[in-house]
């Protein structure tokens, strides 16, 4: 473990093996993620996060994630957890945070601290029905990040725009995703 | 507490009440949520989710929730955290249920069981940058409800429709939200 192969907690020797890995074996790319979701009361559910494909073959996490949704009281909820929408708020800074690290890494700059604030606004007229102009979702997402380390600011700035240019999830806020539903009952 | 004002664990007269009284004055449905995130190592961070804005005055979760997010060892991680892409399915499926659980409760339903497994398909020659065909984000996402309670099939779907078309969390991703992100270097 030396300095040129750990940086900011990256192994940039597996990183570059894994994309050179990928360039050979563009099938090994193909992956496919899954959350399994169950009721448990009210407003209050909980997700278990575990099996994933990828690289060709069924794999888990090596351990169970469990989460909590929930509202608070203010939405007649209890409060058990996060709600939907604040997690996909800590989704999208995990996915640009992640790149952050994993970028600089590449371009072996030393990263000291990584911060962000992810606000979104949503008027709830939306979803309560009350307002047909209103969308259901977020009307705007702000991203506030804050990055420290051993580079010029227009060196760090720049690895910040590279992290959004490939980041999954901005993608998916931002562009939008297909989605299906299918409902079974018993 | 009788059977007609607690379903589902929905108070239903709160519920009402709540709806009645954003009827009132829309303002008080502006709300903004958020997530502080700070960076741990590597792809490893973690966001902390407590305040939010809303009804007109700053407000607080009962307690300090934190999600750890962070890759699998397949791609260069240790595995901490679920993914930011898993906590965007869990975003969806708890988003989905909670509404279902409303729904159901403001129409007179009883739920016995709701069930979800969310899927999404994504190819990492994206957000590699090994192929520019390829989109960052998921290419699809899949949910497969299960719902059981006493009410026939077709009620049972309508009110999994009615979550769908009122889901904010269903909007956001299949329709996108514009996200400014400002970058600060210290």
């Amino acid at each position: 473990m030396t300095d040129t192969a750990i940086r900011n907690g990256v192994d940039t020797a597996t990183l570059f093996a894994t994309l050179d890995a990928v360039k050979a074996t563009p099938e090994a790319a193909r992956f496919q993620f899954r959350a399994e979701n169950e009721w448990v009361s009210g407003t209050h559910n909980r997700s278990t996060i575990y099996r994933f494909f990828g690289v060709g073959e069924e794999r888990t996490h090596e351990r169970v994630f469990e989460l909590d949704a929930d509202h608070p009281a203010v939405l007649v909820g209890h409060d058990n957890g996060p709600t939907p929408v604040e997690y996909l708020l800590h989704a999208l800074a995990a996915c640009l945070t992640a790149g952050l690290a994993n970028i600089a890494a590449a371009r072996g700059v030393r990263l000291t601290s990584v911060t962000s604030t992810v606000t979104g606004d949503i008027d709830l007229n939306g979803i309560l029905g009350l307002n047909p102009e209103v969308r259901n979702g977020y009307q705007n997402i702000a991203v506030q990040l804050t990055i420290d380390g051993d580079g010029p600011p227009e060196v760090l700035t720049s690895i910040a725009k590279q992290s959004r240019a490939r980041s999954a999830v901005f993608d998916i806020v931002t562009n939008g995703v297909p989605v299906t539903i299918d409902v079974a009952t018993n």
